[in-house]
């Protein structure tokens, strides 16, 4: 993804060598970035060194830009810190919540005149500075939170960096930042870790019923409690906020399934699943426009190249893929491929793929 | 998937031409079974067997088996109806609950020697009649909820049914199974369009934020409500009791974030957290293991074929795909292929991608 249209100039200090510092680290190295890569484990530095992200700080290090991507706990502590050991450098962090590292800073009396946070959308489950690459943040949303103390042109730096990496930048205030994740990543964490945590102790013949439907729902659940205890503490009131509100709608289910048979209580039940309804329609599809697609469900041999196959097929037939899912069911040895196509090519792509020797398993 | 195994003698009389109804229609056609069609729409039935699902009920019907595939809150109304019609005839039924159906027909004093309930895991968020399949239930699990008032030899026709649609039969109870579609299906249902229900009214800039997780914690907000009125008023208790345990951890979620910096708080986040991944992880996995795979994010054009070359791509390296999800960042013009393999693969699948001139955007 490096081209010659690089922005950022002079030399980049990384502060913490996880995965996003590593990644960082990489991506600047391959447009010829000088970076210097630090963390306060020894080894873990090394690490991230030697897969190129970066080199070890020295004497006399000058950078005009630092990024500290250390855990959200540690965050307002180590932005202070770098701040007052380069007093020329602009100081960013890529913290998944915004408000309180500011709010930090500012009760420390630091100079947040050169601090300015930020938030790349491109967080996942798990990771560490070996799965570090240089193009993670490629077409991720990331959000750069501006505030009343920094200037238009102390913050340049950063919106340089977003760009250089191939992100997407996206300014907002750190309140709108917070709330906005409350409600699209830390609450929905919180109601799959709650439902996933109903299955622990159900019967195995109550698993074996499980669909598609309850995987999705619980997938994130599998999140590190570690880093989630962290991310929910910084974003508390927020959080607290959309779950009580949350908590309010299910007690009202709650109260209708005890006496379904009283008046306005199945009314109740359809005004919740009618509200998801409309709520989930606003999540912004494919290339941000809301489209409705086709599903085809067809069945693939469980063999190395199949799906490949059907899917070449697929392009051989002239119809774009527009989402493609998986699914296995227990005990076969075949699987599922739901295929979402524009409705206009449905007919087309079944026929076609009927006459290629495919079998359909659904559409809808 | 019709081979010479056929099992099933005898007439089958459908009622109710939805997606099942109509399914069930077309494979038993597809075996040469004479197939019976009604429904109390006529122009409903019209469509369904111009579909090829079978006939029009006629003077002197001797069906062997019935099968009733109507909505949940007629399902024992017409159980009954068929049971008095047909007297030499087993009735069963497709409705998601199984325990009220029962319940109500022992009530009317119905002839339950001759009716058993059954449950194919087949369903989907939308359907109809012109959507039926014959291949629809092969290789799911398709519950058969056998009763004491029942012998052994009355019902086995129900299990030649399930077998010669290619499902896989799973004797439970009529009581398990509703306990065990109310955690594994009917809660998360609730689950996630109460959480959907959050976004309705969350500012634009806030679901611009929104990545894969609440996508994949709401997609089944966008089923049908007038369905699941009647499925979740059906299983009404089965749900609640689930769902109040469920609040009486989001209470005890809501209080720690209220007060984060209260002893305990943190822990009772973290134990949330954990028990979802306990939770979780017992979801039985591919081919009903329970494996972990590695994943690897490698970009793709967004234009038809690309997607399959990659994935033939990966069948040359002799690599098996477990699983793949798509996922398309706004704005940009190609997307994210997360493509899981097990980890033994991974370092293989990585150079080699990249030696045919691919790009990774991430593993973990």
């Amino acid at each position: 993804m490096s081209d010659d249209s690089k922005r950022l100039a002079g030399v980049v200090r990384i502060v913490g060598s996880g995965l996003l510092g590593a990644s960082i680290g990489l991506a600047l190295r391959q447009q010829g970035v000088e970076v210097i890569l630090d963390d306060a484990s020894p080894s873990a530095r090394r690490l991230a060194i030697d897969y190129g992200a970066g080199r070890a700080p020295a004497e006399g290090d000058e950078p005009t830009l630092i990024v500290v991507c250390v855990p959200p706990d540690v965050t307002a502590d180590i932005v202070e810190r770098e701040l007052e050991s380069y007093p020329a450098a602009l100081v960013t962090d890529v913290a998944s919540v915004k408000v309180e590292p500011l709010r930090e800073l500012e009760r420390r009396g630091a100079d947040v005149s050169r601090y300015i946070g930020s938030h790349p959308m491109a967080g996942r489950e798990r990771g560490g500075p070996v799965s570090a690459r240089a193009d993670l943040f490629v077409g991720r949303p990331w959000v750069i939170a501006g505030h009343d103390g920094i200037s238009y042109r102390a913050a340049a730096a950063l919106e340089d960096l977003v760009l250089d990496l191939g992100a997407t930048p996206i300014e907002m205030t750190p309140e709108d930042h917070d709330a906005g994740v409350a409600v699209v990543s830390h609450a929905p964490q919180v109601v799959a870790s709650l439902m996933a945590a109903r299955l622990r102790d159900a019967p195995d013949a109550s698993l074996g019923l499980a669909g598609q439907g309850v995987r999705d729902v619980t997938r994130i659940a599998a999140s590190d409690p570690a880093l989630w205890v962290q991310i929910l503490g910084a974003n508390a009131a927020g959080v607290a906020t959309v779950l009580r509100a949350y908590r309010d709608d299910l007690d009202g289910v709650i109260a209708a399934l005890d006496a379904p048979a009283d008046p306005g209580s199945l009314r109740v039940v359809a005004e919740a699943i009618g509200s998801g309804n409309a709520g989930v329609a606003r999540l912004p599809g494919k290339h941000g426009q809301k489209k409705v697609f086709t599903q085809v469900v067809v069945l693939v041999d469980d063999t190395p190249g199949q799906l490949g196959r059907l899917l070449t097929e697929i392009g051989e037939i002239g119809v774009n893929l527009e989402d493609l899912r998986l699914e296995h069911s227990p005990g076969a040895q075949f699987g599922l491929a739901e295929v979402s196509v524009v409705p206009e090519h449905e007919e087309r792509l079944i026929d076609d793929l009927v006459r290629r020797g495919w079998t359909i398993a659904g559409a809808q």
